[in-house]
């Protein structure tokens, strides 16, 4: 009674915990029928979810406008805006991505590996649904169609929780998914969205062990560390996007250019952007000088080391920052490249062994022991040879669409598709075998 | 000053902490080592330590006789002696052990799945190690070579913590895998066991975030669930072993009979024993009974639902238990057995589902629907259909060795080998390819 704000705030929080919980216990009935739902029924409620997004668009945009709206207000920066934004184009593309996910082969119950054992029980393995999935993501609201058609499909339930400034968003899409779960007799809480944007439903679902079975977080590094330093249950996530391409003494130099050159300014803000390149110091005077004449021409920032520094100058190339030791570390997101001339594949493996995030590294190479060499020895979670860093995704991995990418090395690495989110469980076949 | 113990204490609590910051880095650069070793290289170290095995047979058996006089003075009970004690049998089954898995395939560096996208590129997998394993166990010396020959066998560094009343037989042990590593030109930091039994050890363990990979418990659920709780690295483990076997209408009977015994009474210890017994309320009167006398001939303990003890008494079985709601969560590891009578099929996986641990779950039936409805919804590690639960272990499956059983649903799930400690990157050959 001394403080009313106080009482208020603690009954918003009990409110949020108590609406999480009914939250857990509907996703995880929802789950075990999802876990058994037929591929038919599963693509069913995708289909009509895509039409739904298809008939309701005059209202998604609608909701869009609101949030826009509210976004300008609180004075959100133009990239902001644009991740927030749904056109016409956009809702479509949306659907199509839900209808692309009902195509793809469903994992759930694929047995494998099925063996006859000495004893004569049949031992092998089928995969199966990890349960329920917490999606926690920021202001794309794209996401919310994208991740419920992923988790639909891999027979999971979720629990989506995207960002506060797109929620009117999220409740417009959400209502086609639910709308399409109904029209399938599949349990509408399947896909749930968080209704509110208080901080304490994230609090809230970090905390859900034994309900929740694994967390991913979508968006910038910052909430992705704080939920994996807060997180009671697993967390599939990556924090940093550090990504290399060496180049090789023995590469062919064409296409060392025209990687270095992909690899960074295809586009700057991917997590496999190239941001630091390795150039071997025989091959460094070929190719070193014409790649820096891309970078200059695009204004890409080059942050050099000295070897590097003496070399682009004697070239006429500027401007030219010295790099720090922190720059190796650094996910720039931006047009700003880290340059390195090393000694051979030795230091460009330890260099990346040392600086690098586990994300995603390539070799240019024409000799195919360095090749092999890097792709064993670089312990990321994808290693490439004669291409660009820019491949490291789902759709081009072909898993058909990604709800994330993996830098953990337990259960799923590099782009999760489908089949990350699953697990295998062991399967046995007797006949009346006993254990002697 | 004012208090010395306090400050001698500090020191030794800060002296592990420097030991275990010792151990870490070592194991790490050890870990890249490993990763890249031949697979020659690594069966040299394991025959090599095999050999050494045999050949310390007195000093092992020596040291052993001290750890075993000290258990006797400090108190413990028959069981942890049984668990301590080594003899020259059971120190030729170790080395046999570290032989088979010399013999076994080399998982690392196996690639899979290499398909051409339609950009040019090959995108496979890579199974790779998972880099630093952190064991924790208790009592049986054993584990110590089991875990390391798994270990290296994977490509694996890793830092083992034995029971404190174990330390001189781990530390004979030690020095047979240091011998084999040494002469098999591999880093002897590859293996490291923790030479001192304070607790402080443990704690500095579950903090190494980004030295060790992944901590596997084997033990008691009191050490387990600690670890699980209070571990900032992941853990492989499991908890509890509730397991059931639900006998069908339509089971054969004279097979439900032989697998509710064998799955029971083969031994009373073991996580996969049965706990519960589910019995379809058609077929009971046909088997319970006498599954019932078997039991009661064994001296197993019987706690029933009311129908099932309806049916026993006329019977004339006794003694019988009648069941609390606490004993369907139970895990007895002893000679006490939980029983119900459930309706249908339904009703059992139901049970499973809300009592169950998820470790390993059996039915009995001929009925090939209801075998494949159970083996596609219940939701444990290991699912058998007319088979003893008693078989999910990784030799019965296969796997050559088992270094632990999973619960856990992300990652490994059920017997945890070779494969287990490894894990999968995304591998890309290209030649030229950029993305557009």
């Amino acid at each position: 009674m001394a403080n009313d704000l106080t009482d208020l705030n603690m009954d918003v929080a009990e409110t949020v915990a108590k609406t999480m919980r009914q939250i857990g216990v509907a996703a995880k009935s929802a789950a075990r029928e999802l876990a058994r739902a037929s591929t038919a029924g599963k693509n069913a409620a995708l289909i009509y979810t895509a039409e739904a997004i298809i008939t309701q668009t005059a209202i998604i945009l609608n909701a869009n406008a609101n949030d826009l709206a509210r976004a300008k207000q609180n004075g959100h920066d133009q990239a902001f805006i644009d991740r927030l934004t749904l056109t016409e184009k956009s809702i479509r593309a949306m659907s199509d991505g839900v209808r692309e996910v009902a195509a793809l082969a469903d994992p759930v119950g694929e047995m494998s590996e099925l063996k006859f054992r000495p004893s004569g029980i049949q031992v092998g393995k089928m995969r199966v649904p990890l349960g329920v999935i917490g999606m926690i993501y920021e202001s794309r609201p794209n996401v919310t169609a994208d991740a419920a058609a992923l988790c639909l499909k891999s027979g999971n339930a979720c629990i989506l929780r995207g960002g506060s400034e797109a929620l009117e968003s999220n409740l417009a899409i959400h209502v086609c998914i639910v709308a399409g779960l109904r029209k399938a007799n599949l349990p509408e809480t399947a896909v749930q969205l968080v209704p509110t944007t208080d901080r304490a439903a994230v609090t809230a679902m970090l905390a859900m062990k034994g309900v929740i079975d694994v967390i991913i977080p979508r968006g910038g590094k910052s909430l992705t560390s704080k939920i994996a330093n807060e997180a009671m249950v697993p967390v599939i996530k990556h924090l940093d996007g550090v990504c290399h391409v060496y180049i090789d003494d023995s590469a062919d130099t064409a296409m060392a250019i025209a990687i270095a050159d992909n690899a960074k300014t295809q586009r700057y803000a991917p997590c496999n952007t190239m941001e630091t390149l390795l150039v071997a110091k025989h091959i460094a005077p070929k190719v070193l000088p014409q790649i820096a004449k891309i970078y200059a021409a695009k204004n890409v920032e080059m942050r050099v080391c000295p070897e590097s520094r003496a070399l682009l100058a004697s070239s006429g190339i500027a401007p030219l920052v010295d790099a720090s030791e922190a720059d190796w570390f650094e996910e720039y997101s931006a047009p700003i490249v880290a340059i390195k001339i090393v000694s051979d594949l030795d230091e460009a493996i330890n260099h990346i062994a040392k600086y690098g995030s586990q994300h995603t590294d390539a070799i240019v190479t024409e000799n195919h022991s360095h090749a092999m060499r890097f792709l064993r020895e670089v312990d990321s979670a994808s290693v490439i040879v004669n291409a660009s860093t820019r491949f490291a995704d789902g759709f081009e991995y072909g898993l058909g669409a990604e709800i994330g990418i993996s830098t953990d090395k337990l259960h799923a690495r590099g782009p999760v598709g489908l089949e990350g989110l699953t697990s295998q469980k062991w399967v046995v076949f007797g006949d009346g075998q006993i254990r002697r």
